[in-house]
């Protein structure tokens, strides 16, 4: 096979190959722009026509730990064809797909050049006023229409067994689920936020919860999710919300993508005590964030049971108060995940929002409020009635934490 | 390729080509044993040796419906391989099996004409006392050992995946979950039991419950369960069980297997006072079957708590109290699903417990009763804090149901 391995060097001569991709003999311009841990990924543009696309790649290890720790490729595969699904379902929620090869680990999509990474821009406090309304149609949409409500159950099995994706789910079960709560000794703590994350070893009743949220993950084939839907996995603009990085997809639990977002929305409210200049700036951002968390939700379940009254194969879903239920226990499953997502952040795993903040004290304290709210979002859950007692919870929490 | 398809004619002469199976030129005697709607199945002895055999054997249809209704014959796939997988676990409850031919959808396993199918045995009242020990071992073996406890999640979700088998889970999402709550048109009554029977359309707190119910079986992979372990899947003799009829099998709710046993115990119970000569005969064997209800669950759970103890690979499971929640989950899962097993008996997919009833009168009224059942064990269990309660409200309900 020509270009048997891609790289920097035969990315271009690989490209120009491609019918209908670039022009002939066009001026392509490569660079290597990958800032995740996992893949290479290359933004290349024309210098003639300036158009531009994006090149996604895999080798079959994990690009941070180097070639011994081996991570199948197939995840190209995955992610391009849920991406590709979910274009369907939301073509304003995804980057267009110009190009898949499996053989070489690759696809090649659009580029987002002019989107800024989410979890960047709420760092900045920049405010994205269409985001519930573009995530909660995106999430509502993605999850429901490929849930046994919306597909043949048949084809959702299908399905099932084709975004099976048993490796990368493994990252999530040991990162998300186990490592935050079991000290295997690898775990290095933000001093100052250390005790707290230590705690969380003889959390027995935290434990208790977080079982049973793995649990979920590990059986509750819902609908394909994301799975990896945070803060830094959506590009956005003014206007407009992009889903990248779907090589985590499966058929998993529905709260684990609403969760995610929740969660990192959270993650930024406790980093914005200390990004935030003065304490109206900060108070300012932190409704803002508020006020959004409140609207995903809001907007994710108005558009789920429009979907559903709208048109669900599954007979049985009418019975009486059993849509409410559902959507309840949706509710809760979310939040148990947002926690998850947010204390997996404490220790290993670090995200910009905490990584960013230059004074280690102010960091251990935006940590901690993190961990806490974390914590208490998981624990009382199950006495929630709507999302405002969520976020009146975090309102509440937030000065008790020193 | 030679024997392109088996059928009686020449299927003595494609035995005799299998090595190792029976000695060449021996004289087999063929005989076509099928009494369910599904599949071929033959028993084949010779009559020299008296060595015998059985061969069961798909085709792409469901027998009983003809060739109009195809079914897919990867069914004996997941059957012969499910029951080696379940032999290896627990090798005194399966048959053994001694040659498997995909291309030919058939395979050839140990001739269990000494056992007799349970549910003929429990109309003839007889009694089983060691069948607790051997279905509570075997379903806690089967079940725990192909979960997220025992298994690899890698290993976990290739199973689930290699057992995906959307087509008969479709059988069982469409008769047992769906078909008895809404009326389709298709279903008929005992006479004297349609107005009961037909009343469950109307039934929201049941259809909201069995809805939940539904949806376990569509998304729950909890292990590779039976799925459809009724009493006619059971081969019985006095100290003896063995599970046949693996061709369900998939990763679904362990409840549904656990629950399939009970669900049908109890079916029995409602057949019995018929059955029974006379009261005390009647109330004996009533009291023999409750006292095996409950023995099959404290079998059950105390083999599947035993395992869990001696080896559990999901570090999570540790947490304080999880592994008693989890079994009380179970457990009401369990009952759950018994009472969808027993009422969908009631209409269409008949069992013998009833149609050998001779007089219409006690048929209808076994049948009331055994609706009933259902209906109070599926409304009522999540307050049921130990199989002792289930049993106490049969007990109780038994002489309130004319």
């Amino acid at each position: 096979m020509p270009f048997d391995t891609i790289h920097e060097g035969n990315l271009k001569d690989y490209l120009l190959s491609i019918p209908n991709l670039f022009p002939a003999g066009a001026d392509l311009v490569i660079k290597e722009i990958g800032d995740g841990n996992i893949n290479f990924v290359y933004h290349v543009q024309d210098q003639d026509s300036k158009q531009s696309a994006v090149v996604k790649q895999a080798k079959p290890y994990l690009r941070s730990s180097g070639k011994d720790r081996k991570l199948t490729t197939d995840r190209i595969r995955i992610e391009s064809e849920v991406m590709a699904l979910e274009g369907d379902f939301c073509p304003e929620q995804v980057p267009k797909i110009y190009h898949q090869d499996l053989d070489r680990s690759l696809f090649v999509m659009e580029d987002l050049s002019d989107h800024q990474i989410m979890r960047k821009g709420l760092i900045e406090r920049n405010r994205y006023p269409y985001f519930p309304e573009h995530i909660g149609f995106f999430m509502a949409h993605t999850l429901y229409k490929t849930s046994d409500f919306a597909l043949d159950a048949k084809l959702k099995k299908e399905m099932q067994a084709r975004f099976m994706n048993p490796e990368m789910c493994e990252i999530t079960e040991k990162l998300v689920f186990t490592v935050p709560y079991y000290d295997d000794g690898t775990t290095s703590y933000t001093p100052g936020a250390e005790e707290q994350g230590r705690a969380l070893f003889d959390d027995e009743p935290l434990k208790y919860e977080v079982a049973a949220l793995k649990e979920s993950f590990l059986t509750k084939a819902q609908a394909l999710i994301h799975g990896d839907l945070h803060t830094g996995s959506l590009f956005v603009t003014a206007d407009s919300t992009k889903a990248i990085d779907q090589e985590f997809s499966f058929y998993g639990p529905m709260g684990f993508d609403v969760g995610a977002v929740i969660g990192n929305l959270v993650l930024n409210y406790a980093a914005q005590e200390y990004h935030s200049r003065n304490e109206q700036e900060r108070n300012e951002y932190r409704t803002y964030l508020l006020e959004t968390i409140r609207d995903v939700w809001l907007v994710f379940a108005r558009e789920f049971t429009r979907l559903w009254e709208e048109d669900n194969q599954e007979i049985t879903a009418r019975a009486e108060g059993y849509k409410e239920n559902y959507l309840d226990r949706l509710f809760k499953d979310s939040l148990g995940f947002a926690g998850c997502k947010m204390i997996r952040r404490i220790g290993r795993a670090q995200v910009e929002d905490f990584t960013s903040i230059a004074d280690d004290n102010i960091r251990a304290k935006a940590e901690r409020l993190a961990l806490r709210l974390g914590k208490d979002i998981i624990l009382q859950r199950h006495q929630f009635q709507s999302i405002e007692e969520a976020v009146e919870l975090i309102e509440e929490t937030t000065p008790r934490v020193s």
